[in-house]
């Protein structure tokens, strides 16, 4: 296939006009000029792309799949042009799906670690890995740096920053990580095994690449990005220009208009990163199993030679939902739990508790 | 006010837990982290904010609106992590309305030149400014340059790239920004009125930079961005880092998550856009005319002392809906007219008109 395929679905649509309305996405998401104005000026047969198919959908929405020219897309801006420009404007249209070309994929090159990297890293345990989060914001570099102690010595694999922490006074970036980095690697010293400090990079472009550097200088092997709010381009940039491993957070995620799966599990996957958190049925967002399977599915399915990336599901995971989680991602997955342990009485123990729950209902079949 | 406030509308919602659901989503945009820890950890006082109105909405849709501090909001990506953060994760949740506090709207500046400082540049002309694209992508620089001169020629004022045109070997960026420079400079100097060409710049935020110096190194006033498709952080290094006026387009825009008139009026405004292209009522987009109305008012709305920017209706307006248009913006906007003209026969004669109509329909209360 040389075309990216999307699809779109609409609501509140008119569907005796619907060949010409799929012929008019077509035209907006390729030329947006008056289709006699472009058979005037320009050769179709190359970037003219086709509606590949129309089907009726659930509750009377339809289903427009088109296959869109991907030759002339250089950069993550015009992706999302392509991809998804002028028809988003359309607040009855959601983006359902997106499976680039092969070429498009190997452009971008998707992650440089991926699941398989952040596991190699971690010596391929079999079981997912453990994960949390420091926070809330407004602690002190102290008290995040003692939360870390705690975390690490309890035997989390990896400790992310809070996505709202940045360079607040309270506990200025370079501080903070340059503290939490030694206590991360004090603790793995000591117990002979990785674990992960993983700071928040937010910012401009320029802040966030001389963040990743500090966290390179820090000895950290990764960051943790929210590419909506940094913008998507920034994501690839630190994917091409560093050798941190990326976890992205899914924060001003727009999935009343693109699909979770389109967004976080291609989209990001695609534009480098190795770990993907995402929501996870049954916590504070409502999410259907299904749905969350197929996020979770979709971001280590086959795209053309793209690494995997390593599905973290979160977003209030109980202590005793550890088992079914497990059952639900299997073990090539890190649970991240924060506040269900922050919120327990003895933080060392209740970290311990999750960590052998982890373990214990690992799945057998690797 | 101290707080910004932020109203998010909830769809297929239970009124009866609306009371709980609100203070939800306020720790959600606040600490992310269970109301005991957080009360256990720190000061609430000054980074709590508070659920301020709870009403019911349109076919049983739930406004809930939140002042939300924003104090240690320092940067673009920090700002939309505060305003729709993981509440954007919400399938039901859109963002409706955002107004900020005075110090959020000064730490972030507004438009460098807004709609004054546009209709300054044309010396105050008592009618609406004319703005039509170069388009199809796929067009020679040779092409592009003619349609250029055409458009110039036949009394145009602002004649912008269209939003596919990046750098792509039939009309490599550098040749043809330079080509279209030197068009309209040529046409304005033996015309004697100002001429603005606008080139679209996309690409990395590196790219960004560079393509943006180049417009500045090529006698350019103004660029045209997209800043969802280049991160909307680089809006804002553009505002900051070059004296040009910045014109955005809205490709890429989730408007089922967030409502046009605060991503277009609002943030893109207090970013920095100068003028900014929006959707016309009876175009290509199904908006209506209420719709369209509020999202140019609130780009010219006091919002403390930034600049107001200036609304550019486009979207497909025929050559006939100009006295309409311009009885519905008023003369402080530019029409963007672009399809509609090169689809007739003589684009010199049809742009002539099309200049003539907003001369002749031009609001006299100035």
């Amino acid at each position: 296939m040389r075309h990216a395929e999307v699809t779109y679905r609409l609501t509140s649509v008119d569907a005796s006009d619907i060949d010409a309305l799929a012929s008019d996405l077509l035209l907006e998401q390729t030329f947006e000029t008056p289709r006699e104005v472009v058979s005037k000026y320009v050769e179709l047969t190359d970037r003219a792309g086709e509606v590949h198919d129309i089907r009726p959908s659930e509750n009377g929405a339809v289903d427009i799949t088109l296959h869109l020219p991907d030759d002339d897309i250089q950069n993550v801006a015009q992706l999302v042009n392509r991809v998804f420009g002028n028809v988003s404007i359309h607040p009855n249209i959601r983006l359902i799906d997106f499976v680039p070309s092969r070429g498009l994929a190997q452009r971008f090159e998707g992650p440089k670690f991926g699941a398989e990297g952040i596991r190699e890293a971690f010596g391929y345990p079999r079981r997912p890995l453990t994960c949390t989060a420091l926070k809330p914001v407004g602690l002190s570099t102290d008290q995040l740096a003692e939360l870390c102690r705690t975390f690490a010595q309890s035997g989390i694999d990896i400790i992310k920053d809070d996505h709202y922490l940045a360079d607040q006074p309270t506990a200025p970036f370079e501080e903070r990580i340059t503290r939490c980095a030694e206590v991360a690697a004090d603790v793995s010293a000591r117990q002979g095994r990785p674990i992960w400090y993983v700071p928040s990079i937010s910012g401009s472009p320029d802040e966030v690449r001389r963040r990743c550097e500090a966290a390179g200088d820090a000895g950290l092997k990764a960051v943790m990005l929210a590419p909506m709010t940094t913008g998507l381009p920034v994501l690839h940039s630190v994917r091409r220009e560093t050798d941190l491993a990326i976890l992205t957070h899914p924060s001003f995620s727009p999935v009343a208009s693109i699909a979770p799966k389109v967004l976080w599990s291609t989209l990001f996957r695609m534009l480098g990163a190795d770990a993907v958190i995402f929501v996870n049925a049954g916590g504070r967002f409502d999410y259907s199993v299904e749905e969350c399977r197929t996020v979770a599915a979709t971001m280590m399915a086959p795209i053309f030679d793209l690494k995997a990336s390593l599905p973290v599901p979160a977003g209030g995971i109980a202590l005793d939902e550890v088992p079914r989680t497990i059952q639900r991602y299997g073990n090539d997955s890190a649970l991240l739990v924060g506040g269900s342990l922050l919120k327990q009485e003895d933080l060392g123990e209740a970290t311990r508790r999750f960590v052998e729950a982890v373990a214990e209902n690992a799945l057998l079949a690797e």
